[in-house]
């Protein structure tokens, strides 16, 4: 079998544990011949690519990032490709895709496997926010990673006597700052899913003062935003990919909150930390079972499904069901974190 | 309504964040009285405990150990101690009663809700043992400090040409094994579900060198056994808890190899840093959960279960059930792992 | 003997260790009695301590922040203080005071030596600025923290490409930036003490796309100024105590770098997180040192000095010359530098 | 100019930073070439080496272990050798060799220097013991490892009420125990400089538990030794290159200890994963500075000399110096340490 793979979107710990899992699944146990496209999509539609043997994928296991490089391709663009596409799969030889990515790179995926493409995708995504699998990987590197600098601002917000408003990534989604929020026992966990009103957030932040507390740790998802008409805010604009460049909540919240409370309030805004690096070992054994199973997946001719966690199971689903809806925190969740505040 | 808890067993990181959890949803959202018993049963049969209310709990999320203590109890002591527990649980006035522990403790808290006491237990292993979840807390922590070991180990195996025989906790189980080997790329990994045969992992080590490597990784679960006439092998005996104490795979494995192969051999025993010390976030996170859950099903009556992680759902399932046969790694997971080798 | 002990300025990692140190060996090794003044300075002024034992420092030398709390009080405030400082000391007998802070606290402290009071300073810094000893604790856990980000960052930038500028703390002096940026292999290190020109930074970043890399890492500190005339720069204003608050050095720069070099540039700011949490072992044996010292110089009646490291050895130098210049970055130490840009 | 660079000995954080500063600095700054030796001493003995140019140092930084390869080559072995090297550096056309090593290594470079080779050495032990240097790389990285392990052991210890004897490395002197242990807070340090009395130690660790303390961290150096007559001890025997190898100190002090305390007592012993792994900032950073200085040096002409860290500087001191005597923990040090008991 000869197997094409590629990396699209943001970056995520564990997509080269996925792409060496597929090499060393495919070549060692299959016999197959593996190609890797350069930057995502780009590299399918530009036939830029390079042949990935055991040696290509030596040492990868534990690095941050991919070997394989990403990009953003706008979907009108791919959609002109397809038979471009189509043409360098045919003269390539290639008996599967696998396409590793995110919301984005799924849904491009199912178009690619409805013009005819032998696709398996493997989902990946920080922000937990697709359907149909339990979780991937990145998204426990990412909170992680956020735990641990919630861990580390506690101990300064106690001494200093202040409430820290540290915002985590998560655009339409609020799992990072549920988890993290949980983790490291935040004092207020704001999410996108639901409007927070800053009179509400003032007050609950408030009665920890007057119960004699000297500081506060509130976390909150970047695409958080206030309940209408409850407080000015600046949703900010698009940047020229037409993607969402967010104004910063958590630093309209820490001037709020300092002048209705009267306590000093400071933003901290991990950013991009919480997307690269050393994968979790959690992270490292998803990603490796989603190769294995992509591989298996494609020699069975399964094409149009994407790899998926299922308590302990890894099973196939389809990629159209997959992309649907977006996977939002439910009530039941946002009610247990509730209770740390 | 007046709660008891108590931890009991081996450490494990993750016991403080139930504790905490079940103080905080009891104490503050139901307005309930908790109390903890000291050292495990030991506490509940000699009546020992303290009250726990915030301030009991207060910074303990993320630290390692259980702020109540553990200690072993052998089951025959708690059997006849069955009648004065029960009359401690009636002159507390304990409504329920939530013990933390591992498949011993879940045992005995069975034995003591068919005695009549309102029982809801929490399963708590490193070694993912316990049927009827799919994980439980401190796994995530033990394979993370494991594999954050093993990476370690890989750099020095590599540069110094060295064969490296990591020993990992699992005495029934190779979980633990399995996860970190994964995770680190392990070049053979070893559980005790599949007796291994020492030539043939001599081979498979072998091949790595033949192949133009220059070192090897090898974990192995402590509870490992040689296949039956593959090579000598001290079990080691019992110590006075009449618990196994094991004379130490590894080392054994490491003076065999570095004669099969001539090559430098070393064992590694990772041991205990395993089970202490803060827990992962995802840890954390269930522990949480588990709390969180076991105090709504003392609300709602439903003793004799114990709280299991079902996909993404934290569930009661019958304690009976649940310790009826230990988690084994099951041919298929195994199988996933062997493409790393 | 009798001895207060105080914690003053911002969070840095190892106070703790400082404060049980001196508890330590006060009181184990000499039979002292030890308070702690509560917030720093304000605790002196205000008479608000408490007793420390060997239980009040339990398990706190792992751990981030200050049990005193910490504060900042205005010069004037405290000058005009000193005899109201002074009463304070004599009605609670008091032999020596240790007060643990920066480059303001240890001026504070010189002012109350000078009008009679028995003090031995411990110089406590993120930023490395203090001259007279080679470093403070505090230092090398900011360091840490800064290189594990960038270690992080890095191979996001690199599978993503793009320009990262990273803003570490650091207002008058760039040592955060040059050891973090040198640990990390940052590309291009920017520091206050050579205020940059962004033309040549361009030009240096734009070099390394020339020769064919993807992508680039800026460290910068966030007192960093451009070079007069070389770009517009908004330099913040003051916060209500008079201190500098900066209009983000990163925000800038990426905007800039950005539009002259066409790549795209993204502004990570680390924050707070470098001045929380648990202090590294070299900070903690530091800090232990540094508390056993102050307590030995107090003994010997040597007062109006602080601890200091030189090589290997812990010396006490006279709190004047201390604060005397701020130690900035030699031209010597960013040559060793500019070699891996 | 033409440079050669080899590492040898046992593995230690920071190798690779210095033969990339060492790259980075020669080609970049100064024009020349470098090769390095593969293997240690046997690279240049048998001629054995590759070009580094900057690609082939890339991304190395933060990794453990050396891309060179490492082994120990027998004193005699070198010596009958002398004329072979010089043979080969004079074919190579080399004007420094730049070996970076140990204890053994920089014997090796003297008398490869007496003999007339232009020889700049970097000393590396993760040990500490090289006199005429504050410290090398690696032992930082080695205390922080060690560090971590006790600080997760010690949540475990106090929740389970054991003493846990943790065995460290260091054969011959005591930092890794003796700054672990103060970093960690152990109670009690033992190191090889002072044979330890068994009936002391008992006694010592028994005031705790009198003191109603329920465990203890006893911090052991692999080299440590009962004085003379305090208890039966196997020192254990030699391996087949002639290097002690150790029966255990830790193991056999905990059947001792738990014997007469009558308390649960068990042995950890850290091993290898103090040598691998990626280095701390402040090991990178030292490092990066020392390879930068062997150039500089190498180009001013000054052979028979190492780099070495006083204060902050870096300075050259004699080869022959250095190895004369090794640096032993001095009794003022253990006596900061012994206030933590």
């Amino acid at each position: 079998m000869r197997i094409g793979v590629l990396t699209s979107g943001g970056d995520c710990p564990g997509l080269n544990a996925v792409i060496r899992s597929v090499v060393h699944r495919a070549v060692v146990d299959h016999g197959d011949e593996v190609i890797g496209f350069h930057d995502g999509w780009k590299g399918l539609l530009e036939c830029d690519y390079r042949k990935l043997d055991l040696d290509a994928v030596g040492g990868i296991l534990a690095r941050g990032g991919t070997i394989l490089g990403s990009s953003r391709v706008q979907p009108a663009h791919l959609r002109d490709g397809v038979e471009r596409a189509k043409g360098h799969v045919a003269d390539l030889g290639l008996d599967a895709i696998i396409p590793i990515g995110g919301e984005g790179t799924l849904k491009a995926a199912s178009l690619l496997y409805e013009a005819g493409l032998p696709i398996v995708g493997v989902p990946k995504t920080i922000d937990n926010d697709i359907s149909s699998t339990d979780v991937t990987f990145g998204f426990d590197t990412a909170v992680g990673v956020a735990t641990e600098a919630l861990d580390r601002l506690k101990t300064t917000a106690e001494s200093h006597q202040r409430v820290l408003i540290v915002e985590v990534m998560g655009r339409e989604t609020g799992w990072i700052a549920l988890h993290s929020g949980m983790a490291a026992g935040a004092h207020a966990i704001v999410v996108p899913e639901r409007p927070f009103d800053i009179g509400e957030l003032t007050e609950l932040v408030g009665k920890r003062f007057s119960a004699g507390k000297r500081f506060a740790i509130v976390v909150v998802a970047e695409g958080a935003k206030p309940r209408e008409g409850s407080m000015e805010f600046d949703v900010g604009g698009k940047d020229i990919y037409g993607h969402q460049r967010f104004a910063g909540v958590a630093r309209q919240l820490s001037v709020e909150l300092e002048e209705r409370l009267g306590k000093e309030a400071r933003p901290v805004i991990l950013g991009h930390v919480q997307r690269g690096g050393t994968p979790t070992a959690y992270d490292r054994v998803l990603a490796t079972r989603f190769g294995w199973h992509a591989v298996e997946a494609a020699h069975r001719g399964e094409f149009g499904m994407m790899t998926a966690l299922r308590g302990t199971d890894i099973l196939m689903v389809p990629l159209a069901e997959a992309v649907e809806t977006l996977k939002t925190v439910p009530a039941e969740r946002y009610a247990e974190a509730e209770c740390v505040l």
